[in-house]
C-alpha cells in the first residue's frame, strides 16, 4: 500500500503526465508538490485536444484542476 | 456496516473499476488511497466512452473526480 | 426528528435507490456510509436514463454525487 | 430575526416544498435535517419539470443540492 | 467600511432583492441570515428570466446560491 | 509584497470594477469586504455582456462568484 | 524540490501568465499572493481567447479561478 503523496513524492525529478479538467493535458519534470496536489513542473509542454500549444519553463498548476498525475 | 474507507482498504492489491466525472473510467490494480479517496493505480488502462485510450504503469488520482470504485 | 445519518444507519442491510448527479441511478442493498455520504453498496445496479447499464457485487459510491438516498 | 435552522426546525413534521439544483422538486413532510441541510421527507413526490415522476416513502436528501426550502 | 454580514443584518425586516446562480431572483421581507449567507424571507415572490413563477409565504434559501443580496 | 486583502483594503471607499462567473460584472465604491473577498458595493451598477441591466444603492455579492477585483 | 508556494514567492515583481477557467488569461507583474492562490498583479492585460480585452493597473485574481500560475 501506498499512499497518494508518497507516489507523487517518489516522481519528483521525473517526468509526469498531468491530466486536468477540460481536456488540458501538462508534460514536464515535476519539481514540487503541496498537500492540495498543486504542482511545480519544469520545463512543461501544454497540450489541449493532444496538440502541444504552448511550453512554459515553470509552471504553477492549482491542485483543484488535477484529475491524475502519472509518473 | 461497513465503512467507505475499510471496503476501500480490503481492495489493496485487486483490480478495480474506476468511474469518473466526464464520462472517464480507469481500470487496474489499487495500489493506495488516503481520506479525500485519492487513489494509486498500476497497470491502468484509461478509458473514455468504453474505448482504451491510454495505458499508465502508475497513476494517481484525485479523489473529487470519483463518482466510484468498485472492487 | 430524525437526523440523515440516523435514518441512513437504520437503511442498513435493505435495498436502497440511490439517485447521482448526472442521471445515474444505483440500486442495492446498502452495507456502510459515513458522514460524507460515501457510501458501500452491495449487489447494484447501476442505471443512466432507467436502464440498467452494468451490475457491481460491491461499489464505493462518493458522498459529493449523491443527491437523494431513499430506503 | 430567525436563524435558518431555526425555520427549518419549526417545520418538522409540516409539509415542504425543497427545490434542488437541476430543476428537481420535492414535496412532502420534514423528518429532519442536519447543519448541512440535508434533510429527511417523507411521504415525498419527486417533480422534474413539474411533473410527479416518483414517490417516494422516506428520502434522505443530500444538501449541496438545496436551493431553498418552503414550509 | 462595513462587512457584508452587518449590512445583512441592518437588512433584517427589510424588503431586498436575492440573485441566485441559475437566473432565479427572489424578492422579499428578510427574516434571518447565517455566517453562510443562508437566508430566511418572508412573503416572497420567486422569479426566473424576471417572471414572477411562485409566492412563497416564507422560504430559506441556501447561502451558496446566491450571487448578491441588495436591500 | 502585498497581501490581496490588503489591497482589498487599500480600496475601500474608491471605485471598482468586479467581474463575476457568468459574464457578470459590477462597478461601483467599494464599502466592505471579508476574508471570503465577499464585498459590500455602493451605488453599483450590474452589467451583462458590457450592458448596464441595473442600478443597485447597495449590494452584498458573495465572493465566491468573484473572478476579479479592480480598484 | 519546491513547494508551490515557494516557487510562486520567488515570481513577486516578475512578468507572469496566469492561466484561469473559462478561457481567460491575465499577463502582469505578480505584487502579492496569499495561500488560496488569491493573486495581486499590476500592469495586467485581460486576455479572452488570445486578444487583449482590458488594461488593468491592478487586479485581485481570486484563486479558486487558476489553472495555472507560469512565471
Amino acid at each position: 500500500m501506498q499512499k497518494p503523496l508518497m507516489v507523487l513524492n517518489q516522481a519528483i525529478n521525473s517526468q509526469v503526465i498531468v491530466e486536468l479538467k477540460g481536456n488540458r493535458e501538462y508534460r514536464g519534470v515535476l519539481d514540487g508538490y503541496d498537500p492540495h496536489m498543486n504542482l511545480v513542473l519544469k520545463n512543461a509542454e501544454e497540450l489541449i485536444n493532444n496538440e502541444v500549444i504552448r511550453k512554459l519553463s515553470v509552471t504553477i498548476v492549482r491542485g483543484d484542476n488535477v484529475i491524475y498525475i502519472s509518473p
